[in-house]
Formats: C-alpha cells, structure tokens, sequence
C-alpha cells in the first residue's frame, strides 16, 4: 500500500522479479479490493502470490509513534513484518513511510545480541560497480562502538551482495589522518585497528572516495550518511538537468544527440538511481528492505532482488555470527547507550 | 609557495585578476629565486606585484601545530596573514595547507566578538546559480550556538557576493521536520526562529537542496559539510567520466560528440570546479580566502575574486556587525565553549 504510485509498483516489481527468480513467492499485504485488479493484469506475479488482506495501512506523513499506535498488528506494513518474525515470509518489503517501517520493524523483529542500534544499508554507485553505505539515516549519533557494529553488519552484508570473500571496510571521515574527525570515528577506528575483528579494515575514507569505490563498505553515521546520499542524489540530478538542456539548446546538439543515441541511453543505464534500490535494516532479527517511495516497478524489482539475496544467503545469521565475535568487546565500554526507543527513532529516520 | 603546482597557479591568476580587477595590487610572498621567473612571464600581473622574499615556507602535510613551530613571523603564509593584521593587504589568499592556514589565520587574526570558532564558507553551483555552505571543515562539533554564528556569518558573506539583500538561510538536516536531526541542529533551529534576528531563516534543508537551490546560504557543521562538499565533487567527477567513456564509446557516438561539442563545451563550462574556487574563513578580523590545492590559474582566478570582492564589500565590518546582534543570546547559554586551541584545530581541517 505504501509508496508513491502504490500497488502499480509494488505489483508490476514482483511480475518483473518473478521472471528472474522462478522459485520466489510473494505475499501481498494490502486491501484485497485495490490489489486484485492490479494482480491480475501480471500473470507472473499472479501466479506466485498470494493477498493477505488488511484495510488499514500506515500513510507516509504517519509519525513513527502514530503508526505503531494506529497499525499495530493490524495494518499491512505491520503484518508483512510480522511473516517474517513467525517465518511465513522470509523477508518483508516496503516502499511505504521509513519511519514507520524502521519502528516496526524494531517492536516486531528486535535487535540482535551485540547491536544496540539498527542501520540502514544501501548500495552506492561507484566506479568499480557498487560499495554498500550505512548507516543512511536509521540512527544519529552512534557512538564509536555503534560504528564498530554497523562496520561488522555492513561488511557481512557486502559479503553476501557481492559474493566477495573479504571486501575492504572504510570509516568515513574528512581526512585520511588519525587526528582527525569526531571523537566516535576516531575511537570506532581504533577499535577496528585492535579489536582483532577478520574485517579488512582499510582506515577512514573521504566524501569523494564514495563513488571512487575505494572501499566495499563505507561506514558512517545516519546523519552523515543520509546528507551525504542525498548530496550525491541531487548533484547526480542537477548533472543531468545540465546535460539535457544542453543537448537540446541548439540544431548541432539535437543532431549529435540523435547520433549518440545509443551511448546516452548506455549512460542513462549507468546512473539509473532504480538499479541502487532496495536498502536493509541491518541488525535486526530479520530482513527488512526498504524500496524508494517514487520508484517505479523495475526500481522495486531491484529492492526485491536485494531481499532475495540476502534471505537466500542467511544474511541474518551471518551477520548473527559476525556480532557475535564482538562479545569480547562488549564488557570494555558497557551498556550506556541502551537501544533506542521508538521515539528516538522518530526523530532518527528520514 | 603552496598549493600543488605553486608559483604558476598563483601567478597566473594574478593575472588574470589583474585584468578582472584592474585596481588590484599584489604582495606576493615567498622565495624571490622562484617568483621571479614566473613573475617575468606574466607582465600585467608584474605591473601591479610586489615580492616579498622569505625562503620559508610551510609544507602541505605539515600539521597545524608544526607549522606554527616551524612558520611563525617567517615563512611565507605567516607574512601573508599578517599583511591583513598590519593593514598592509586587504586579504590574504593561498592555496597552501588549509590546516596551517586556519590555524595561522586564527593566531594571528583572531576570532572577532561573538565568535568562538571560525567557518570555512565555499560557492556551491546550483540549479539556480550559487549558493553560501558552511562549515565546510573548520569546526568539527559545534554546538547550536555556533551553529547559529556560522548562520550569521553565511548570511553575511551571501550578501556580499550575492549582492543579495535577504537571502535565504537553511540549517541542513535528514528531514524537515523539527523532529528530526542531531539535538545541535534542532536546537539551533529553534534559536533561529526565535531569536529575532534580521535573518530570512528558512528552516530545516535536506542533502538534495544544495544543488537545488533551495536556500542561498546552506548551515552545517565541518565535519558533514566538508563530507557532502567531497561526496558531490567525487559524483560529478564519476558522472562525467561515464559520459566521456559513453561518448568516445563508438563511430557513432564520437560522431555525435562532434556535433555537439558546442553543447559540450557549455557544459563543461558549467561544471567547471574552477568557477566556485575560494572558500572564506568566516569569524577572523581579517579575510583569509583558501583557494583548491590543485586548481590552476584560472581557478586560482576565482579564488582571487572572492578576496577582491569580500575586502570591497567590508565583509569583515558587515560580519562583526551582525554577529553583534547575537549580544543578547550569548548569556543564556555561557561561555562553556572556548575557542578551540590549535591542537583542536589540528584534528578540525581538512
């Protein structure tokens, strides 16, 4: 029910993610009267799913305390979590409110032994193919040892992303020197440094060493990580404005642009934001993606893409193992910062 | 002496400056031995420059601390500075160590009333032109109150290079709404509608308005500032090798590229770093202008006329002014926050 453009693209994603995963099958959570037209004009998502029907949905102004007030174990972004805690789905989908979601998901499937704060993981566009980014807005102000375990979650989920058997890990930072950058950055790098962690710890990174790929996770707050994506969105936007009005701002430009069709469409194909959707709440006792609110049917076909191979790859228990290695590290800082409450996380998500 | 490629790009923007500008006069400072060769292939920068020799001269990886042992009342950047102290130059410009220069800047200028740690303001181009983001790495951590200084600063210079007369203030943030963001920024957004400052405050800015436009002066701290400053340079940089390699990827395209090479060139004119070189140290009693390390002399031309165009403005006069109606805010919250030392600043630029 959630997103910009519903139930259109929610439906039409499954059609195009059931032709490339025959074998996955899809519960859909929503009013059964505004889903069944739409199921039944794609044939393949038809076939593989099934509605669960439920009037209420939670809305994209609901704040995250309204939602678990209004939606609890009642609304569909609720129940489609919910098949994952009792196992009926192994991973829930959502392009609807991230708040609501992040809180949810928080109440349903709860955090993981060794993680006090969730993150939220996104794949980034590099030059090398993809990085993996967190936190992208799920926690402010982690301290150094959130930094740490969002560093361990991020590097298990790359592990399982990109097939990559030992990707490099960066802390993002404004300079590649020890002294310099917050306190928690420079503390969360030490730790890396001496915690004995098998996590190819590559140092701090730069704002520019994002799309570089200089690193396959990039580790950073959610504040940070959420200005920074969306700093990079809007240049990515403000880009293309620039190169589009100028292929059409004289007859020369319209002509070359005709002959190098083919290469634009292969660079629009490069920067289509759709093909990065899909990030996951990590640190959770259960998958949890979230779509762009204003992606379309191919874009939710790649967030789809995201939740299956995570499930497929036991990303949960991976990144279980992984924080476990942490235990030793626990006892040396305490449990000051207890796992923040639903309105905390109100506050905490964009 | 600084900078990456040194005397050339320093001297060939006084060049071109001086064409600009044709009232301008130069100190140059440093090693006669070097300047002067340069000096004798660029005649209109010769008619109007002055060498002051000094053979010291401050490294690009010396820290902070190093410089001041190593440059003080001797090396090149240090005499710059104090020619703004003296009065003997109107502003001071290099395109050396930005830490060193902060540092200096601060030793020797000093933070003016109602400043307790400076910010470094840089051009950001925009779908609407320019705007004003600051911090862009002075000051790691500020609080709101420092926040809110940065606010009146930025202010301050967008009038003045904007020849704006109420532009627009943002605090940039994960969302809009007041829920969201660090405890600093929310507070300070308090402070900025309630302060009754002659301020057009505009609230709460995302990551994605900064190239938008939305604001003319973008508010945030050093550290997410200078990394969305380093994230949207390194996507403009990625974008525009996806294009050159799309472009020369066939007969056809590379057919096309000719066509449009017009259409290219004015792009590339508007996404040319060069164009938004300089960035101010907002706070001191003197103007210090930091070009980019690496830019040439064109772009080290840029940074020249934001010196030329802050001394002609009396931004200093115009800042101090303003940041004295924050008079009646400073008691309310005390002096708990000092100025930073150069230890701190050390760890605070980038």
């Amino acid at each position: 029910m959630g997103g910009d453009h519903g139930a259109e693209t929610v439906i039409g994603g499954a059609e195009i993610a059931s032709i490339r995963h025959p074998d996955v099958r899809f519960l859909i959570f929503g009013d059964e009267a505004t889903m069944r037209p739409v199921l039944d004009k794609y044939p393949r998502a038809a076939a593989v799913s099934e509605i669960v029907h439920t009037s209420v949905s939670i809305s994209m102004d609901d704040k995250p305390s309204q939602a678990l007030r209004r939606g609890r174990k009642t609304s569909s972004m609720w129940l489609a979590i919910d098949a994952v805690k009792t196992g009926r789905a192994q991973a829930a989908l959502s392009a609807g409110n991230t708040g609501a979601l992040m809180a949810m998901a928080k109440v349903i499937l709860k955090t993981m032994p060794n993680v006090e704060r969730p993150a939220l993981a996104g794949l980034w566009p590099t030059a090398r193919g993809e990085s993996v980014v967190l936190d992208l807005g799920a926690t402010i102000g982690p301290d150094a040892f959130q930094l740490v375990q969002f560093a361990v979650m991020g590097e298990a989920f790359a592990r399982v992303i990109f097939s990559l058997e030992r990707p490099t890990v960066g802390l993002l930072n404004i300079g590649e020197e020890e002294v310099k950058g917050t306190e928690q950055v420079k503390e969360a790098a030490q730790m890396l440094r001496s915690a004995g962690l098998p996590l190819n710890f590559h140092g701090f990174v730069e704002g520019g060493d994002i799309s570089k790929g200089t690193v396959d996770v990039v580790v950073t707050d959610g504040y940070t990580g959420n200005i920074a994506l969306k700093t990079a969105e809007g240049t990515a936007r403000l880009i293309v404005d620039f190169l589009r009005s100028a292929m059409s701002s004289s007859l020369m430009s319209k002509i070359g642009y005709l002959f190098a069709q083919g290469a634009f469409r292969a660079l629009a194909k490069k920067l289509d934001p759709r093909a990065s959707n899909g990030a996951i709440f990590l640190g959770l006792n259960g998958i949890v993606v979230k779509s762009h609110g204003d992606t379309d049917a191919e874009g939710f076909a790649y967030a789809i893409d995201v939740a299956i191979d995570a499930a497929a790859a036991d990303l949960v228990q991976k990144v279980a193992a992984d924080l476990a290695l942490l235990d030793g590290f626990q006892p040396t800082r305490g449990a000051q910062t207890p796992n923040s409450t639903t309105e905390e996380s109100e506050a905490a998500v964009s």
